[in-house]
């Protein structure tokens, strides 16, 4: 149940109501009263409680849905909208993190192969560097927007794992059904430009930039699960750390 | 005291001394035996111990100096480069991170206003959005190459810090100088292209990236210290963290 705002009106001002009930949301969700992902009163409960009529309360909700802080998605309603995906401090798996926030995370399987060496992968996998390992590659969507190519090395036995059902559930998910959870990962990030590859799967130009996570993941007995390269649009994509004194 | 490398030389061998010894050089340094910053072994113990003449040895490091997997200085000897500068996952300030590592940090200090308005970084530090902030803008090189546009915002107690001390020393020292700790920094990063200023700024190119670096850092109550806007060269930096589950 969506937190009803505090909003009050001026109904002698000589501002328009609804430019005054957009101000108020606006300020609401600059402020973090609001958050990304957060369910949005709608348009009815509003009008009723503020009352004001719901041309008005419809108006200024248009304005923020224009500015792109507001979200309306069909059958889970109108939602706070992020300008970019946070990683947060945990482990919390891309996919999920899409789906918290409402933004309708898609993969498309570009190529998954059941036996591929790779010398690198093997090696940060604990792997004799001959063994073939399952390769990966996804390109990850978020509200119809390409967002990130991901491309992950996986132990052999991970080899049973199906384009089609890939393309339906995240990853880690997937992992999880067979048994096997991630409770530690390592990243290394880093910024370049896109290569020529990325930009056509991203839909980026020449001018643009990805972050890059070099990604190591393990279960809690420390066996390696997914040795990653991946690489997210610069514009939609933020990682938030905490660090401490050593 | 530099760790003696286990090298083994075949003296039947058609390929000549100095290359097996740079190629088993260079494999303890690809293999991590060697970290980057370790000091190395001098090439007057190297080559009494190996039993073969300073020529050979200074033919096997020439050849690594070249590679860049060595790097000499004057008066600390040789020790193993870094391709990137790596952020670990604590607070060691980035001028300490330099040292340790023998990269010979310097600081040029483009701007230092002891007050100046900003409402951004002043809610970020917790105060009045009018009160006059001190701004900061360095860029720091490592190495005799810039590798970071750092722009602060300090609190107004700090308008005693003088350009000339700024530009011998660390922040995070100066600070700690004046009984200011750092125990815990937020920071968000994100990748984009380099500005206009900041390709001038780091010696980049049209066609270079950044690695973005938003800071925040507390003294162990909570007190805010700095606001940073950093900007790191996308081809000497990374950053690595450690992801758990929540």
């Amino acid at each position: 149940m969506p937190t009803p705002l505090p909003v009050s009106l001026d109904r002698a001002a000589p501002t328009p109501l609804y430019d005054q009930l957009a101000a108020q949301l606006r300020a609401a969700i600059d402020d973090g009263v609001l958050q990304p992902g957060d369910p949005f009163e709608n348009e009815l409960s509003l009008a009723a409680r503020l009352h004001v009529s719901r041309p008005t309360v419809r108006k200024a909700i248009a304005q923020l849905v224009a500015d792109g802080l507001l979200v309306r998605h069909r059958g889970i309603g109108t939602r706070v909208a992020s300008p970019v995906v946070h990683q947060r401090d945990d482990l919390t798996p891309l996919y999920d993190e899409l789906d918290r926030t409402g933004r309708r995370p898609q993969t498309q399987v570009v190529r998954l192969v059941p036996a591929r060496r790779n010398k690198v992968a093997a090696t940060a996998l604990g792997l004799d560097p001959r063994v073939p390992l399952v390769y990966l590659e996804r390109v990850r969507w978020s509200d119809g927007r390409p967002l990130v190519v991901l491309r992950s090395w996986l132990p052999p036995q991970f080899a049973t794992l199906t384009a089609a059902e890939l393309g339906e559930h995240g990853l880690y998910e997937l992992l999880g059904r067979r048994g096997v959870v991630a409770d530690v990962a390592r990243q290394r990030l880093g910024a370049r430009m896109a290569t020529l590859t990325e930009r056509r799967q991203l839909q980026l130009t020449r001018a643009d930039a990805v972050l890059t996570v070099l990604w190591q993941s393990y279960t809690a007995d420390g066996t390696p699960i997914e040795y990653g390269d991946h690489a997210y649009r610069g514009d939609q994509y933020v990682v938030d750390n905490t660090l401490r004194n050593p």
